[in-house]
């Protein structure tokens, strides 16, 4: 079986890995030069509009997935005849893809969101405001990533500075919420319905990037949350493959943040600290395969590389630490690696956690 | 840094999948078509006659490794230009290559082997088998694998007929060793001089080809003689990089068997069953890194898949088991990949290693 991956980033790349032990070839499909999946896989290097190329990838796959959630309608379309290839289905990624038909759909099943308000104009921005309260955070409905189209409005003053910036496209206002940390949950559903979900992970973003996960975040009332949106949103979509849910922590409650139809990086750690990673859970479930355990192993940290990479020599002087680096050319506020820690003893993993940071320059 | 591989098969694909998210790129020569790692990496192919294609895999890479003990002097002189590259360097594969002079290296250390004498005609065959009393093994001094090349002798009846199917070149006699069990050492040594030992692995051979490991083989007696003879070996060897070396145990005593100056079948759980695989730290090795911990991680079983696959589905419902296709055509007695099993509790590991020997058909 061939499995077409849409994007030939680190994701692909990691997929493509744990695809092959399973004697399962992937083709990725990726406008950018070099793409990081290219040192391990097939990659078809052309633009997601041309018509040609994007038919004779799908022509030779057995089944689409996708590693970035910038598929757009046209992308669908020009694949329409192969749709029935998609995995998960595409219903997934049009949801996730904008924030105001995924807060809605997460509502509609009852899992808590943020207050928010659909924006399209700055009288309507003003009235949602002030609906809302402040502080809110102006969030373009579609497209943003890594704290990218978002803007913090903290009075009136700021209302018409942000619309400015952000609102050529459609907005979405969210009401802020006291959180106290967050949290994930990485969730994987197999073609026959089976829903099996991944431990807890604390993250913790700087500038609006994940910067480092800790897992199994261990909350059993927490967990039990989780687990129960989990298993109404991927029942609901009819998901099939891995999922991320990202939640705020309000007073012991769950307040879902956002979606990813796709394996996420707040899942890397499994790789080496969960029974089976989310990329061979990925595979499997659009393979038609059993899942695999989800259990963690020990306790992991997962910390990312960004902006540059790290010299490769005392790090690996860290018994227990694993170095994933994806091969791209360093930039400011790209992510380049991460490395995941592992320990039975979550005492010693502290100790291994501070070296790392100390390496890394956290 | 580009790493360099002599053979394209199983090994080379997990090294060179080991070696990537470290940043490593990896290039394999290998004459057969196809070649396992050719799914992750690139591989030259040529034969290892090709004076101009072998130089030319030598001047693209940084370090030379092999993944195969056939490695002829011939090839070794054509690349004599590069040899400074090789790593392990090639006077370790030289000796791993003649039972006889493997057998008088070890002696010469003080590392206890079956009694052996060299033969090369039936008259010195008669005179040592007679010294080393029946039953005894004639083996040829090189080439042998997967117990080839190997003749039991029960009595002075089976001298000719062996002689006649073996002796067209030297011959090893060796002396039977009333073992109670196999076990293996894997030990790796960096470009310092710091020498790592992975636990001891229990070994099942069936028709000389292994067919399961279970480690770690709790016995620290073992274990130290063992260590003993790996920082030895690998000290007087001036070796980098991994080396397996294979005991029969007599009366809580070892008896080397033989060594592999490669990553080695009876390590292949160390991918999943330790916290640095013997893949990632024979890569670590040559590339002049620090080694990874070789601790294991709770209790671990290998299978390998000879001859067929079997039906993935049922296998992937076992939880805690990991495949591993090396993406070969089947063929009798061929190795076609292998599953881990892993778990903290020996007893649980137990059950779900019947049911795979169940679906594998052992």
């Amino acid at each position: 079986m061939k499995i077409g991956i849409l994007g030939g980033g680190q994701l692909a790349y990691m997929l493509s890995m744990a695809a092959s032990p399973l004697g399962l070839s992937t083709l990725c499909y990726e406008p950018a030069v070099p793409a990081c999946a290219a040192r391990v896989t097939d990659v078809i290097t052309a633009s997601y509009t041309d018509v040609e190329a994007l038919r004779a990838f799908a022509q030779q796959v057995d089944v689409i997935t996708f590693e970035t959630e910038n598929i757009t309608p046209e992308i669908f379309s020009i694949l329409a005849e192969e749709q029935h290839k998609f995995a998960p289905h595409q219903n997934a990624l049009l949801v996730a893809q904008d924030r105001l038909l995924e807060k809605n759909c997460l509502n509609q099943l009852g899992i808590a969101t943020a207050p928010y308000e659909a924006v399209d104009s700055l009288a309507s921005l003003t009235e949602a405001a002030h609906k809302l309260g402040y502080p809110c955070v102006l969030k373009t409905r579609r497209g943003g990533y890594d704290g990218k189209g978002q803007s913090v409005l903290r009075s009136d003053e700021d209302l018409s500075q942000a619309f400015a910036s952000l609102g050529s496209q459609p907005l979405l206002l969210e009401g802020f919420v006291p959180f106290s940390m967050e949290v994930s949950m990485l969730a994987v559903r197999d073609q026959a319905g089976t829903v099996k979900t991944y431990p807890l992970v604390a993250n913790t973003h700087h500038q609006g990037i994940l910067r480092e996960s800790s897992a199994p975040f261990e909350h059993s009332a927490l967990y039990q949350q989780a687990v129960h949106a989990a298993q109404k949103l991927l029942d609901h979509l009819q998901y099939v493959g891995v999922m991320a849910i990202e939640f705020f922590v309000v007073n012991d409650q769950l307040v879902a943040n956002e979606i990813a139809p796709r394996v996420h990086n707040t899942g890397h750690w499994t790789i080496e600290g969960a029974v089976t990673s989310q990329f061979e859970n990925h595979i499997r479930a659009i393979a038609g395969l059993p899942l695999g355990d989800c259990s963690a192993r020990g306790y992991s940290y997962l910390l990312n590389i960004i902006g540059e990479e790290p010299k490769l020599q005392p790090l690996l002087n860290i018994a227990g630490l694993h170095y994933h680096t994806y091969g791209k050319a360093p930039r400011p506020q790209r992510k380049l690696g991460h490395v995941t820690l592992c320990h039975d003893d979550p005492l010693q993993l502290e100790k291994m956690r501070k070296q790392a940071q100390a390496l890394i320059g956290v």
